[in-house]
């Protein structure tokens, strides 16, 4: 593996763009150069790319392709085919709310478009995505702020650069705890069934030697016994207007053995990721995928054939289960909806 | 697969020890045939046989095996050998005390006899094995009085016909109410690293036509939440003798969302798996594996070279989280060491 590749997961370069195939890692760094709608589609959809800050700068990207597949036709055929093309990319995937949230905003620069279509989809999408890697650093900085020295954190899935514009929600905590010497020590649970923990994380943090240690996920309670972790960190795949999580299968879970045994539980997300229009977490669409996730690992098969299984890929943590919620826009202890609200009535930083 | 073959992970047959090889299963069945106290010791080291009663049964056959082997010597001579063979068989697993106690039953009975030393141990380990499937049979119909009609359980791990004598402790129970038409659905979790849920309980139970559906061990909050699963039902590797409760990983990280989501909690284990000298939890020794059972499944590496690994196999469940520990002798509801030294003081059922 070449150490001096970028961690970045999403690069946009002459009009291309540039994913990095994280279905193969760690065992093999590959970039994708894709040029079509459909390519960005299938890229979201099959998990070339995912994390929800990164899918929805990737959808981003992919209305560019759009606009430069329909540059040939006249300006409001174009745009129509745009607008039908941004409709299919918003279905890749149910449940980050990103997506939508990039898409609306390209959707309203397009419209806003008279002329020079294409130069101001290219400016909005970079600006999402610088926008989402300077997001990721104010919040690594805040969330840091809650991090006492010698600490031991424990983080689910991977929220890391890979996630997103680059840099990393969960992740970008821990980078600027790391940085700042306030880290001892990182779980990563290995985080079934798509090991994003042992692919990812464990490797994002290599990297940059953050001591991580790998758990399956179900020993975090013993962890959290045995070694004393101060706070459980997660990113977000949507945030409800009442502060109910959605993130990665599992993150219930670890959020229950936090509250039982007196750790702190910190959701680090962008507001892009907060849907006010889901009240509750029970408005949240939650994805489930194949089965042969579950019972296939590469070739090993390892359950019986024809076995029933249930494969959500992300849970609802209700609110009242997180510490704090880490925004660009500030910090939301033991969000409620009132709170969350405040947050978007601040004036934009 | 040959339906028609015996679930029984061990069979002894004409002085030899019959184990299926577990770690083939779904794909294959395949039965090694042992001969020897070294390939019972690599046998249950290796986790060809797995699970706490089975580990123990395994282990008093291996001391048949090693009376035949030393049926040449002198009688002191070959009694002395014995000793040392089951001093060795003791150390193959460390967390699993039904090892310790079938070998102790098995020295016993080595000490007391004067004659006939080959015959007298092999009725002692058919007998074990025997007391161990009754024992099963009895706890099955026990604990089943506590499922209403209905209902729908999760159980961890394999506590099945696969890791006892026969029939099961936690699916003994399952059998028995799936018997009574009790039960709607069982849900068997995946249980990594070992894939103990997929591999063989998914296995066990679909044999049997027992409904079960498979999830990651991490949606296990989900599942209880969405599915209003009543019981959740699981073995034991050793229980303490104030009910504290070593069993596979997860085990404790699931008692705590049962707690949290007001679910309730059962451990099925024979007496011969309480450990009076072990008198809390902190005193049983947890072993913990090799790094590869989680970077690795398959030849697939799933985890960045030199990833730092915690892979504790057992973890320990307090007895305050558990609603009743089912045994051959009788139910101890709330287990405290007052109960269970009660469960021992009674009369040899």
């Amino acid at each position: 593996m070449d150490k001096s590749l970028p961690n970045r997961a999403i690069e946009w370069q002459d009009q291309q763009l540039i994913l990095l195939d994280q279905r193969l890692l760690p065992g093999t760094v590959e970039f994708l150069f894709i040029d079509s709608v459909s390519g960005t589609f299938d890229a979201i959809k099959d998990m070339v790319v995912r994390g929800a800050p990164a899918i929805g700068v990737t959808a981003a990207y992919g209305v560019v392709l759009s606009a430069l597949t329909h540059s040939q036709l006249d300006k409001d055929k174009a745009k129509q085919q745009i607008e039908i093309d941004i409709a299919k990319l918003n279905k890749a995937r149910p449940t980050a709310v990103n997506l939508t949230w990039a898409l609306q905003r390209m959707q309203k620069c397009l419209r806003e478009q008279k002329n020079n279509t294409i130069a101001s989809l290219e400016k909005e999408a970079v600006a999402i995505h610088q926008e989402d890697i300077a997001a990721n650093q104010s919040m690594g900085e805040l969330g840091a702020t809650y991090i006492n020295e010698q600490s031991t954190v424990m983080t689910h899935c991977n929220a890391g650069a890979l996630a997103t514009g680059g840099y990393g929600t969960a992740l970008g905590v821990i980078r600027s705890a790391f940085a700042q010497g306030k880290l001892q020590k990182v779980f990563a649970n290995e985080t079934r069934p798509w090991f994003q923990g042992s692919r990812l994380t464990s490797w994002e943090l290599e990297q940059e030697q953050i001591p991580v240690t790998l758990i399956c996920d179900f020993a975090a309670a013993s962890a959290l016994r045995a070694h004393h972790v101060d706070w459980i960190i997660v990113g977000a795949d949507r945030v409800a207007a009442n502060g109910d999580v959605a993130n990665k299968i599992g993150t219930y879970s670890l959020a229950i053995l936090a509250k039982h045994m007196g750790k702190k539980f910190m959701v680090v997300a962008p507001t892009s990721t907060i849907d006010l229009n889901s009240v509750h977490g029970n408005d949240i669409e939650i994805e489930e995928r194949g089965h042969s996730e579950v019972t296939q690992v590469g070739e090993k098969v390892m359950a019986a054939e024809g076995a029933t299984v249930w494969n959500p890929v992300f849970d609802v943590t209700p609110a009242d289960l997180v510490d704090v919620l880490i925004t660009e826009r500030g910090a939301v202890e033991k969000p409620t909806a009132f709170k969350i609200a405040q947050l978007f009535n601040k004036k934009d930083v």
